[in-house]
């Protein structure tokens, strides 16, 4: 499932983006870059680019998120692309040919691109495999996989505020386990080429071999954050608690929950983050949430950005390595 | 809640749309001078202006109203901004502070503008002061507070039809006390400064300072119309007759139902106004919906275009009056 | 109910597409003639043509359907139009009066074309003769009645494969007692002046005077099939076996089911069609869907340039042919 070569065109350019996994240090880096030239456009008077104009783009969301959904969306409108919205019930798909029949529609409809959220860990790859050559598809988060987008606008939030990922300690705080957001998070640090990576958490929601991924565990919150520049907190899932594999949120908010006290133990220049949404008194309470170290509405902003840049550098490669349509 | 101000900037421009309390004579009109240039707009056969060309309007609904939200849709689309759909089950932001994460997620997308449709009374003030500065909100209707742009649609229909307001007489028709639309159609009307406005409806559904609103009360409806150039009729809330408010629906159209044989004490020229949907049968009977006095299907028409006068007046000031993004 | 001219105006050209009955042989060959025109516009670079910009198109589905709704809203921005959708809980509409006063109000906002799917039979019929003369109206399936943009994506894939119609012997396989798309096409294909239409299906499932609606009737697949130059397979509504109309999903397959095995029986270049969605195993398995012969796909695929070409004549005509707005 994760051969990382279906990412990419015969001339090494991105033409879906599914993970982190296999992506080289270049690539992040140009789509930083990328990024990074999109934000002057939402600084300017007129937003537009022209640069995706007649392209057709479709949100392909099986799990609803409306608030992925719309960055997606705007992100393709300011590209000038026509998007459609396709929110799919899961329970009438059950079936894998359906699938596959509702993919070969929309391919043959003449669908560049396909925005994909699933409950399936993989369903992304699979849907890529099954939609090329003519689409391209973008992972906005599959089952506990990857969410490769929201890694990157994390690190472009990173890159803004810390320069170079060299020398730089984040810790990742929450339930590593299950969350795919952590998972591409770790992958693009390590890419990077960020100094150390710490995951902390509750012993039932860390991964059992977590060195293999390149971070160090720790057990106690404010040994975890100490010194780190980066403190990433992740959301919790309250499906967690009911299936015995947490205690309450009272007593995860005494353990793991980020106060102004506890941050005192990172840098003093140390950022928050956090992909949403927040579950204030939780994960963390809203001094935090609001406070001078927080750059989460930033993360949203900068996440137009860098969907923008995935968005036109997976078209523009399309274009120029694919076959003629 | 009802600080005037929040709606203007410096220049003492429209920034936001929520009530037409506190708001000048001479803006009204400015409001409705502007709507009558887009009514050519909708007559050339090209009917899109560039005006808002790579702005970013959000249609906010927390109550679902199909028709409500496509007028906004078609205004921003003839404006040429870009526009998305947001229904938000309203069981998922119970809590006040998830709903200002979703609109601090929004303004942080760059969301130029956004427009309110909530059950509560005073929402769209509280989303206004919050998603200030950078994004304008306008009020579609809020609780039983306010529904501005409805009110300046229908002043629009009876200028249109009437000229000027001096020497005017208005009857409205119906469940004053719970409406949002008669609230702001009963300030425009003064603002604009008609001669005599008359409310009419069941005892339990007239506000109990009814003389404060600066309008006249009457208890039969033959009466109330006697002479008025202009009767508007209020949809009637299935909601209150269980809640025994009121008698059944078949009792209400015998006391306050609109009959062309009652509506023949009104002046001979009177137009008859309904902001939808219409329980026939019940407010008003068909001939008379559908008769020569009726005029509801050109308050439709016109809402297009000030929607908008006040979408591009509102967005207009944001980028003249306010901070640079 | 199918008086013809209402579909036409006073010129004789296409203002609304209800159905392909009283639509003689060169409307449909220049509607297939238009559609080859828009082919070449999907196989640009840039896929967009400025025809309908500034026009505003509501796709009214009171019938859900995803793949339908997205393929005229694929067609429309194609065309650079405005494309509204509208899914209408017809539990909210089972008063005519309500219904028609949705119509009112979207063409008093200045729709220009309502693209409308509905369970009833007669539906678009009934929107267009009450949506005149502004709006166009497009039957994108009615009841049992009709789905006249299906069949004339079925005509244009069969031209392209087949060149004339003279000559050609067409089988449909299937429920064609209950579907719109079997009356469409049989009209269709007649009216182009094909040889043979032949129908096979479940005697429970076969209209009762077949004969007068211009086909030959079969009780044999395989006889059904034998020379046959297109094999047109229909979905099964699993509703019509729990109605005991039909045995179980097994036995319909041995019976009316198409294998490699059977379709031997057609000509060697024979070519299957199925409108979809696909039931794999129960109307043709998936060798044959997937196989040489079939141009499924090319049928989706040609659906966009059909559609394309009935909105622009309907309302190119409009344009011309209508009163001034």
């Amino acid at each position: 499932m994760n051969r990382p070569d279906i990412q990419l065109n015969s001339d090494g350019k991105l033409k879906h983006f599914l993970t982190i996994d296999g992506l080289g240090r270049n690539l992040l880096t140009e789509i930083l870059d990328t990024a990074e030239s999109f934000t002057d456009t939402s600084e300017r008077s007129i937003k537009k680019v022209p640069l995706l104009h007649g392209k057709v783009i479709c949100n392909l969301f099986f799990e609803n998120s409306s608030l992925t959904r719309t960055s997606f969306e705007v992100a393709a409108k300011r590209l000038s692309a026509d998007l459609l919205n396709l929110n799919i019930d899961t329970s009438a798909t059950t079936r894998g040919e359906t699938l596959l029949d509702t993919l070969h529609n929309l391919e043959s409809m003449q669908v560049d691109m396909l925005v994909v959220r699933h409950a399936d860990s993989g369903a992304a790859h699979f849907i890529a495999q099954h939609a090329a050559p003519h689409a391209s598809v973008i992972n906005a988060g599959d089952g506990q996989h990857a969410n490769p987008t929201q890694a990157m606008l994390d690190m472009f939030t990173i890159r803004r505020h810390k320069g170079d990922f060299t020398g730089l300690r984040v810790a990742i705080v929450g339930d590593i386990l299950h969350s795919r957001v952590a998972r591409s998070q770790i992958m693009a640090l390590n890419t990077l080429g960020t100094s150390e990576v710490r995951i902390i958490g509750p012993r039932t929601l860390l991964p059992s071999h977590a060195r293999n991924l390149g971070v160090h565990v720790f057990h106690d919150l404010e040994e975890a954050i100490r010194d780190v520049d980066v403190v990433i907190i992740l959301p919790l899932q309250k499906a967690r608690m009911s299936s015995a594999l947490l205690p309450s949120e009272r007593e995860y908010f005494q353990l793991f929950g980020l106060t102004e006290a506890r941050l005192a133990a990172a840098k003093e220049d140390a950022i928050v983050m956090h992909p949403g949404p927040i579950n204030r008194g939780v994960e963390m309470d809203s001094q935090v949430a609001d406070g001078p170290c927080s750059v989460i509405l930033q993360q949203v902003n900068f996440g137009i950005a860098v969907r923008m840049a995935v968005m036109s550098m997976a078209l523009g490669s399309q274009a120029q390595g694919g076959p003629a349509r």
